[in-house]
């Protein structure tokens, strides 16, 4: 169903400890962010065939998968998985979701793990229909209708413990896993995550221990690791220690750095249990590098990546 | 763009001018949820051609089109908007987008507006992406990749102003609206948004203050209607006061009524902006209604429908 093939006739591994497994394997947490802009994507290679005529959100659809899949082989080799940002690809409608089926192949075919950016958070029967397109499969007439096989996908956890229960069912019945969210990094977050609660505490900690709680029943015997992880913006790295302190088990994924302005040095906390404790997710530093160096546009990213994954590897 | 046009070349009315006159002209508050489950259609019409056959996807998002389509058909004169829940048609891969698209083009051609509920939430870079999807369009270099041309969406707050900006704004250029997520009706909702707050409200009430604030700028000079609205359970009645205080011009939706056990008449300080400050949502009991009556759907689909259509007018 994966990259990260369990190779035994054993249970599959729960989603904590296929995620250290892959980290450990592949020598890295990098993860390669995919917000695919039909504008802007990597020019075609010398003697590949133009496009096909056709309606425009066709012609993206196959434009994006295309570019995603070129993507993924420059990269690969300095990843451990990819992140696509599903708003990106839903733009395009039905073509998009598409490509988007095809660049989930394309990263499995290469070893890698899929997070799905979903930020998906809705009332359990909703929540369900989600873990079914996203994780699982559904039962209809004609035969199951297979979901998109991520291995992880981002959830929002606004509306509580059952609106996230049937994506962590899902997730555990499948050894994926659930990021909620904790502290996103964009300004906006200081809106309402960090709201102080009549406690003392601010809502982003009430989350993280709601987060914690979840995942307990989810640690892999192996690795420890939860498989109810958490996305904690790296742009307010004085907060990691906290994080850490609140879900000492939980894997972070942890956005913001590159692009967004988060460093790598400051992400130290992150990896208190091990080096997939900390997942650092970069796009356009990654997938834009040629932009600033003039280089062509593979080379250049599979040499952002492959510093990224070492500069991240020899802090862990 | 939709079913409500405007009728003169005149600027596009807001999106809280275009639900009054909408409300107004339907005589109907009520918005027909739209939770299509592969393994529970309507059946087929006796006569119509069988499934052509095909991958289960395919299959399933063909059924889901032509089930959506005929509810749409029964039940359109009794309701002002159908509610499509995104993650039933996600389920179904590229071909339920494409059931999706089909059945904003359904309720349109009927008259009727379309609100995603799509629940999503993201950073700006993202949420504008999610505002292309719904309400906008794409550019690409092959031609515009036109969104779902919503009427309205749903939307997740927990990322704060700036997640929802990039929607608003798009909402703006189209005549829609934005429904942000203050308190839904399921027994998770109390884990976070209830969470009492350091100056003693509630997070609910923080996020109505939200909510009020950003519509502001988009009340409409007929209606006094703004165009940013509320997802409002109704399984918490004893709320729907204070919310009205909070957000005196919001339009509200008001899901819960029906299976989930909300009931029509506590639902009055909705009202108190007009008939449209109140939209009354039900999906399974109306779809669902010959399930226990053992009439044929349609018929029993329509009699339900305007049962509620007339006892909320009444109230209002």
């Amino acid at each position: 169903m994966s990259g990260a093939g369990a190779g035994t006739s054993a249970p599959r591994p729960g989603g904590g400890d296929r995620l250290a497994a892959a980290v450990a394997r592949r020598e890295s947490q990098i993860v390669l962010g995919l917000d695919p802009d039909p504008a802007r994507l990597w020019p075609a290679p010398a003697g590949a065939p133009g496009p096909t005529p056709g309606p425009p959100a066709g012609l993206a659809g196959r434009a994006v998968s295309a570019h995603c899949r070129a993507v993924i082989e420059a990269v690969a080799p300095a990843v451990v998985a990819v992140k696509p940002q599903l708003a990106c690809f839903e733009r395009l409608g039905a073509p998009g979701w598409q490509a988007l089926a095809e660049t989930v192949a394309a990263a499995h075919e290469h070893g890698l793990l899929v997070i799905a950016d979903a930020k998906r958070g809705d009332v359990p029967v909703s929540a369900a229909a989600y873990a079914q397109a996203l994780l699982g499969a559904t039962p209809a007439p004609g035969g199951a209708v297979e979901g998109l096989r991520a291995d992880a996908i981002t959830a929002n956890p606004l509306l509580g413990e059952d609106s996230l229960a049937p994506l962590i069912a899902a997730a555990r019945a499948t050894g994926a896993l659930v990021f909620g969210l904790v502290r996103t990094s964009n300004p906006g977050a200081a809106d309402l995550m960090d709201a102080e609660l009549a406690d003392g505490r601010r809502l982003w900690e009430r989350i993280a221990g709601l987060i914690d709680a979840l995942g307990r029943d989810g640690r892999g015997p192996a690795s420890g690791l939860s498989d109810v992880g958490a996305v904690v913006g790296a742009t307010a790295p004085e907060h990691l220690a906290r994080m850490r302190e609140l879900m000492p088990r939980t894997p972070f994924l942890l956005p913001g750095v590159g692009a967004q302005g988060g460093s790598v040095e400051a992400l130290a906390p992150a990896f208190a249990p091990g080096r997939a404790g900390g997942l650092v997710t970069a796009s356009r530093s990654i997938v834009g590098a040629h932009r600033a160096s003039g280089a062509e546009p593979a080379g250049a990213a599979r040499a952002e990546a492959e510093r990224l994954r070492r500069a991240t590897w020899e802090l862990a």
